[in-house]
């Protein structure tokens, strides 16, 4: 029995209230990026639906919820794709939504933010001012903070991601997720390993970012003083402390990535499967890029999380 | 009752024997594509797959029947959509497949087909040079010829789409379909036809390569000297009479659109959508710049037919 904050009814149940646009999403072998990374590799993609992201799973869990309690707005921080997908889910819902993001925010996403209506307030500093602030506007309005990681809902949304692979059934035996505040990695992570024991969870996180991952590695919190990566969806340095025991039942590993592999495999993502990532998605594929002797012989499936990416910066880092 | 070549009960059979890594394809909203056009727009995504294109669908039905035949091989012409979708279905079944294409086909996807270990053979001329070698070939070797759009499995396959759109019921009033041979259109239309038949079909066809359209316009087999088109998929000049008739049941209008439109179009599922697609699956986006008018407050599908593109050609046209 798996002893974490997350429980299998939950996450069945969640399938029901989110919109089936973020749910059964792609999963197929990719041959071509196989052959280049000498194993077998197949994409779970999560960009192909309105908010580019896997996100939506969650908001749509979270304002369901909000919507029963008859709550009227929601606030939260974002680096941008959890803003955008609470802006989609709540107008859906006619919940008014406040989204806090760093001044220094893709402006891919804060403009999606925007155009979904949702009021959108900058902070100097990063995610973690962005927190903070947040927490504040929840206080002084009286408004739900939701919490990504923290807040159970935001795990559950992530987790039916994981019982989408529990049930494909294809023969892959590690499963790579993108590790930043870890709402992603602890609900895929607990899916599985409650659906398919055997399979490996391996969390990879930009060497740039660190925090879970050293937290991860020496069993208790570890925060880091900056950040400094590409990967802005992932770029977190206060790791939650119940966020790290849920990872700590569920992952096998934890692994960190150079800047350098993680642009190498946005290029080889859209070379070889067309696909039009953000730097968090490509982190599956670098962790294979920097040690492909342990995934040699093996199936992996990478979860492409995520595709809001600035263009000119994408082309920039596609053309080397 | 549509009188066609199409059968309901044999379309949802169909779905029984394709890999569902071809099936229930995201279907969803892009709002700012919709902005920029003027209209509601929600795509139809068919490159999220093993072979980047909705070909699939139609090689797995017919190399499901050709293993029940006990037939160990089979020929088609292709611009490389049918080809790679053929080798990769084929391979799972043990099928030897053979694709005859142009010696001008896209590099891309010439490939792709080799990479699936298919025979390539290629010919100087176009896709209609290589339905005649194709034809030679099936009668030298006693094997199957699969002919695209007139072999009714391959517009079985497509209408699979059709069945998924109609029970979507996402409130749209028209779809925009790519017209080569005909294939897609007159499957896609079909199942809309019969199951949602208020729904408008509107096929789109290159200036450059016009004719099925003319064909359709004139309710008789126009055939045309030369094509001159980017969109290699839709390029052909000699209109299969079967499928003519079939597409005059179905379709509510054909149209022609310019290169300089296919183009924006592909430049625009990138920026808005993020979606790297081939010259016919920008199509339906060209169609809707062309005629704004026409389209103004209404909610259209387009189906993204296809991704596989060459890098360098797609870098070019996206740059303008």
């Amino acid at each position: 029995m798996l002893r974490t904050r997350l429980d299998l009814d939950r996450i069945h149940a969640a399938r029901r209230v989110i919109d089936p646009v973020f749910l059964d999403t792609p999963l197929y072998p990719c041959e071509a990026l196989g052959r280049r990374l000498g194993c077998a590799v197949s994409v779970k993609v999560e960009t192909v639906n309105p908010v580019r992201s896997f996100k939506g799973r969650a908001t749509e869990l979270v304002t369901s919820l909000l919507g029963e309690q008859g709550r009227a707005a929601v606030v939260c921080a974002s680096a941008g794709n959890l803003g955008q997908a609470l802006a989609w889910s709540g107008r859906r819902r006619g919940l008014d939504v406040t989204v806090v993001a760093s001044r220094r925010a893709s402006v891919a996403k804060l403009d999606r933010v925007r155009a979904l209506g949702a009021e959108l307030e900058l902070v100097d500093g990063d995610i973690e001012t962005a927190r903070e602030r947040a927490a504040d506007i929840a206080r002084e309005r009286g408004v739900r903070l939701l919490e990504d990681s923290l807040d159970v809902e935001t795990c559950e949304g992530a987790a039916t991601i994981g019982l989408e692979l529990a049930r494909a059934r294809r023969g892959f035996d590690t499963v790579l997720i993108a590790l930043g505040g870890g709402a992603m990695a602890t609900g895929i992570g607990y899916a599985l390993k409650s659906l398919a024991p055997g399979v490996e969870v391996i969390c990879v996180q930009p060497a740039g970012a660190p925090a879970m991952t050293r937290s991860w590695h020496e069993r208790r919190v570890v925060t880091t003083e900056s950040t400094d990566t590409i990967a802005d969806g992932v770029a977190g340095r206060h790791p939650i402390p119940e966020v790290l025991d849920d990872l700590l039942a569920v992952a096998d590993d934890a692994v960190l990535v150079r800047e350098s592999s993680i642009i190498t495999g946005i290029r080889l993502l859209l070379e070889h499967a067309d696909l039009v990532v953000e730097p968090s998605a490509a982190l599956g594929v670098a962790a294979v890029l920097e040690d492909r002797d342990r995934f040699r012989g093996r199936h992996v499936v990478t979860v492409v999380c995520g595709g809001n990416v600035d263009p000119h910066a994408h082309e920039r880092w596609v053309r080397g």
